[in-house]
Order: C-alpha cells, then sequence, then structure tokens
C-alpha cells in the first residue's frame, strides 16, 4: 500500500461528514504501522472531535512510531477541542503524512513546523488536488471570508428552464430532483429570487433524501413576499432568511420578524436591489460557506454577471421546448471569445437526464 | 464464440462501409465452420459485391455445412448484382444466421422462405436491436420513402448557438468540429437554410477529415443566394441543390444552372416557402436516404414543428453566453408535459465538449 492508496481511504472516510461539518471542513484520517491499519477517524460534525484525535482514539495504545494519514494539516489552535498537534505528539506518532496544508491564518504550515520540530516526519502534498476539491468551499470561505457558490438549474436540451407561459414541473427526472435534493444537504444555504417564491411557491427543503435541510434565503429587496408562503412555513425544519434592502416598508419587515422570520439588510445596488457582493460578505461572516443558488434567471443571470460563482450543476433533460425561458439572460456577451469560460468537471447520467457539474475559468 | 460473438464481428466489418454504401445499407457477413472463422466480407460500395459474396470468395471451396453470419437478410433479385440466395444455395453452406429481415418489399422474408425451402437452417433476429441501429437510414428510406433527417448544432451550456449579434464562431472544439466533418461524410446530404448561407457563407465540405463530401442542399425559397457564395464553388468535390419554390424569380434560377447549379423545384407551403415535407419526399425519390440540417435556427425549427426529425446530434462546449440566439425557437408548446420528448441515445466527451445524440420520441 502507497502513501496515496491510504490517503485515498483517508478521504473517503473525510466523505462520511459531508453537509455536517460547516463552516469547518471535512477531515478523515487513518493510523499505520507495518502496513497495518492500526485506527480510522473523520470529523463527523461541526463541534465535534477531530478526525486525528478519533483515529488515536481507535488505534489504541501502541501507536508509537506509526504514520498518521490525514487529509488536512492538523491544527494547532484551541478550538472548540484543543490543538491536534499535542496529542499527536503525545501519541509518540513518528510520520504524518497530510494531503492539503490549512488555508486557516491561524494553522497554514504552523502546525507542520510544529510537529517537525518534535522530530515527527512530515510529507505533505498527498493527492493534494483530490484534498482540495473536498474542501472546496471551506477553502474558499476561510481564505476568501465568502461563500462557495454553486449555480443549479434543469433545463431542456435546447436549453429551456421553463415554457413560456412560465411552465417548469417538472423539466427534469424524479431522480435528477432527487439528486437536487441530495446537493441542497452539501450546502449551508439555497438561495432564490422573490419572482421563483411568487412564481412556483417552492419550498426549498430537503424531502425526497432522509437529510437536514439548510437555511433557505430570498433575495427580496422590497420585502414583496406573501405571508403564506412556503418558505415561511416549517421553520424547525429550515430556517428562512430573506435578504432585503434598507428601503423595504418597515410594517413588511416587522410583520416577518413578527412569524420569526429573520430579515437581513444588505446595502443596495445601483438598481436599488440586495447587492449580492455585500450579501455573500454579509453570509460567509455568519458562516454560511456554501451556497446553492436554484434560480430564477434573473437571479442566475445577477450573479454571473457579477463574477460570484465558481460551479454550476445542470441537469438537462431529454426534451426539446422551443421557445421559452432560459436560465442566463443579457450578459453583453458579443462575441463567442467573450463567452464565460468553463470546466466541464463531471458528465454524467441521472435516469434519462444527463448532469453537468462545471468550474468557471 | 457464440452466434451473439460471430454477429458483433459481422457488424464490426458493416461499418467499414459507412458513408459508401447508400441508398443501399452496410452489411457485414462471415462464414463460420467448426469454430473456425473461414472468411469475411463487407458490403465496401454502391453497386459492389454483397457482403456474402466478399465473404464466400474469402473462404475457399471448404464452406460445405458451414455456417454464414450476414448482419441483414441476403437478397433474392437481381439488382446491380446476382440474388445473394443463389450463391449461398450454391456453396453448400447449411447454416444462416441473419441479424435482421431485410425491410426491402422485394425481400422482406423472402429469401429466408427460399433458403429454408433448400434445406437451409435459418435463424433470424441475432443482435437485431444493433443491426437496425447501424442501418436506420436505410430502413427509414426503405419503408417510408423519406430520408433519415438528423439535425445537428454546437451550443453552449446555456442554450445559445450564436450571440446576440449572430456571432458563432466557434462555440465548440476543434476536435468537435472535426467530429462534425466525420458526421457529414457519413450521410448523403448536408442541408442548410439561405440564412446561415448569407450569414455565415459556409462551404459545407468535408475538409477536417478526408472522406467524401456529401450533397449540399440549400434551402432558398425564393433564389436569394450570392452567386459568390461558397456553396457554389467547388462543384467537382460536392454537388449542391437548392431548393426554392415554383414563385422565385426565373432570370435567378436560370444564372444558377448556368452555373451548373441545380435548382430544385417544390411546391410551397402556406407560408410560401418550400414546402419541407415535399422536398424530403423529392429527395427520397433520388435516393437521398439520410440528411444532415445543420441550421440555422430557422430550419431546425421548421423541421422540428412539422416532426420531419428522426435524430438531434447536440454539441455542448463549456461557455456561458448569456442572451444570444437558441438553436429552436417558437413551437408552440406551453407545459412541460407538452414538450418534444426524446431519449438519449449516447452522451460522450469530445475535448472539451459533451456531445449528446437523441431520438425523437
Amino acid at each position: 500500500m502507497t502513501d496515496e492508496d491510504y490517503m485515498k481511504r483517508a478521504l473517503s472516510l473525510a466523505r462520511r461528514g459531508m453537509g455536517k461539518t460547516s463552516p469547518n471542513p471535512m477531515v478523515g484520517a487513518l493510523i499505520v504501522k507495518d502496513d497495518r491499519v492500526l485506527g480510522e477517524g473523520y470529523y463527523r460534525y461541526f463541534g465535534g472531535r477531530h478526525a486525528e484525535v478519533n483515529a488515536l482514539e481507535k488505534s489504541g495504545k501502541n501507536v508509537n512510531r506509526a504514520t498518521l494519514y490525514v487529509t488536512l494539516e492538523p491544527c494547532c489552535h484551541y478550538g472548540q477541542t484543543p490543538p491536534c498537534t499535542e496529542a499527536i505528539i503525545a501519541s509518540g506518532i513518528g510520520n504524518v503524512v497530510i494531503g492539503m496544508l490549512d488555508p486557516d491564518k491561524r494553522v497554514s504550515g504552523r502546525s507542520v513546523e510544529i510537529l517537525r520540530e518534535q522530530g515527527i516526519e512530515c510529507t505533505v502534498g498527498i493527492l493534494e488536488e483530490e484534498c482540495r476539491a473536498l474542501n472546496e468551499a471551506y477553502i474558499k470561505h476561510r481564505s476568501t471570508g465568502l461563500p462557495f457558490v454553486t449555480v443549479k438549474f434543469a433545463q431542456t436540451l435546447d436549453g429551456r428552464i421553463a415554457s413560456s407561459t412560465g411552465h417548469s414541473r417538472w423539466i427534469s427526472s424524479p431522480s435528477s430532483r432527487k439528486l437536487g435534493h441530495k446537493l441542497r444537504t452539501r450546502h449551508d444555504a439555497v438561495l432564490v429570487g422573490i419572482g421563483t417564491v411568487a412564481k412556483d411557491n417552492p419550498q426549498l427543503t430537503v424531502r425526497l433524501v432522509a437529510d437536514r435541510s439548510p437555511l433557505r434565503i430570498i433575495l427580496d429587496s422590497s420585502l414583496r413576499i406573501a405571508p403564506d408562503a412556503l418558505v415561511l412555513t416549517e421553520q424547525e425544519k429550515a430556517k428562512t432568511l430573506i435578504a432585503a434592502t434598507p428601503d423595504a416598508p418597515r410594517d413588511r419587515s416587522a410583520t416577518l420578524e413578527k412569524m420569526g422570520i429573520e430579515v437581513l439588510m444588505v446595502p443596495q445596488d445601483a438598481r436599488g436591489d440586495v447587492d449580492l457582493r455585500q450579501l455573500l460578505k454579509l453570509l460567509g461572516e455568519r458562516n454560511v460557506s456554501s451556497i446553492l443558488v436554484e434560480g430564477g434567471a434573473e437571479t442566475i443571470t445577477s450573479f454571473l454577471r457579477l463574477g460570484l460563482v465558481d460551479r454550476l450543476v445542470v441537469f438537462t433533460a431529454p426534451r426539446i421546448m422551443g421557445r421559452g425561458l432560459e436560465a442566463v439572460g443579457e450578459l453583453d456577451i458579443k462575441e463567442v471569445t467573450g463567452a464565460l469560460k468553463l470546466t466541464f468537471e463531471k458528465v454524467y447520467r441521472c435516469a434519462e437526464d444527463v448532469v453537468i457539474e462545471a468550474r468557471i475559468g
């Protein structure tokens, strides 16, 4: 077994924490001695014990001169738990193999220094690309303060997300909608514009898979939302945050707050709408590290225009609609070479549909 | 080796004739005795000897009681060559395993009867689906008189085939454009509307791969084409057919004919344009068994509206364009359930692009 093999295992352990660790990263760890795995662990939920500590606990006492594999540099600061560097040093571990350095300014290579000072051998950068991909939201949030933004939509093969009359239920297959719900559980928040709420009255909760629902964010500059909108109900299942501008009528915000709905006042942009950059900054400060933007076209277009999107997940259904509504509106692009460049990272079939996961750039 | 294994081999032999046999089908054959392949053959080009005869020739004299595998029912009529049934009977072959019956009314099960009457055992329907897929154009043309119609376009992930200013070169990658040329060589004709000729001035020949260029068909109801359009040149490399209506100015058709360009007069539809159903009928009568419709949006939309499309090949490039031109225009579809249903038959990557091959229905 090579370092890469063990790191692959650590990555798959890390993934078990998916959707439960934010704003902290997913981390997996295992301890190996004489080519035998002594113990495994992962970061199970936000606030829980770290992966390294869980792996040490599972390994028993005989870890002297063993090797610790961990997807992310161990911490060296007191957070909700004591520094992992101390636990590693105390254990007698002789080698630490690390997937990637922690972009957190309090760590960022310091733990490696501390371990090396104690005579522990450290190797950094094993399967680094995979480790970075796993925690892309964490990395962006920790290094920029902004949440990682994924835009998701379902379209027909000819690029329509709804008919010309606005009919859109359902473009994609039941399996794709289930995958859409799974995608929601992997994000801290799901976001739509007020237009989508007014037209479709979605619940925006996770129902098709058994998992937690993320925060629901509604862009509603002037607080037009109907008091009986479904996103305002079931607050015990999923909280809702309405992003409005300071110009929004005060009586409406008062009504919403009486219902227990938080209204976040965000500075307005040149058009008098919620300034999306400011919104992302405020959300990042609240430890929202990832957002799934689900529509509608106006909201998707605004995020793309401002360059705020990191990733797109596009479901293409085996249908031709003809004239209708497209996901992306005016971007002032006149030539093909000026079009937004993407990289198709993953392409796969989901029942009868095709799913494309694309990164900007 | 099973019957399916040998038929798979026969299919791959048949494919070698791709693009060269129309309006006849691609056919592959091999002769097997005591689990040993004695000889193989395929239908190499229109007018050539049939696959069965080529396989017999390669097999030598000792084919007594051998098994002939052939993707399509052998012929039993005098065409450009004598009936294959006679050659099979004369050879002493004991078994014939057939992929599919020939939809040609002159054959259509009769050859199987003739062979059985001679005491030759016949099995029909081995890998029938694959055999039918291989010759879908032939099957449609032979059973309806109409050519098989494939619509091809390249779009951005958000469904745009050009920017709002009409700029479209190039949406897809060089590899995809090469694949597009390969697609041309597999069709009897490539077709575009006069709008595309006026805007892009394409050559519509096969240049990126070394192979023959199909017939170029231009929909040009009132003969607006410029005399220096590139589709009118290089007639030695690819013939051009202009489809016009009887109302088109006579001097223009005279000019074109003087240049050696054929003008096909097609009855007009309610809007005064070329009636596409009539056009397909006329082309079918001329043994054009497959057409690749390459645009523009108006032409694609007309074919789809009239239900004349069998297949779509859509290249999706990793770009976001925002507002621009879509491949498919108004189809009067108001609800998702009314959208044209497709089946995604093949989904694959071509360099940075994704290609979806879809069947209508």
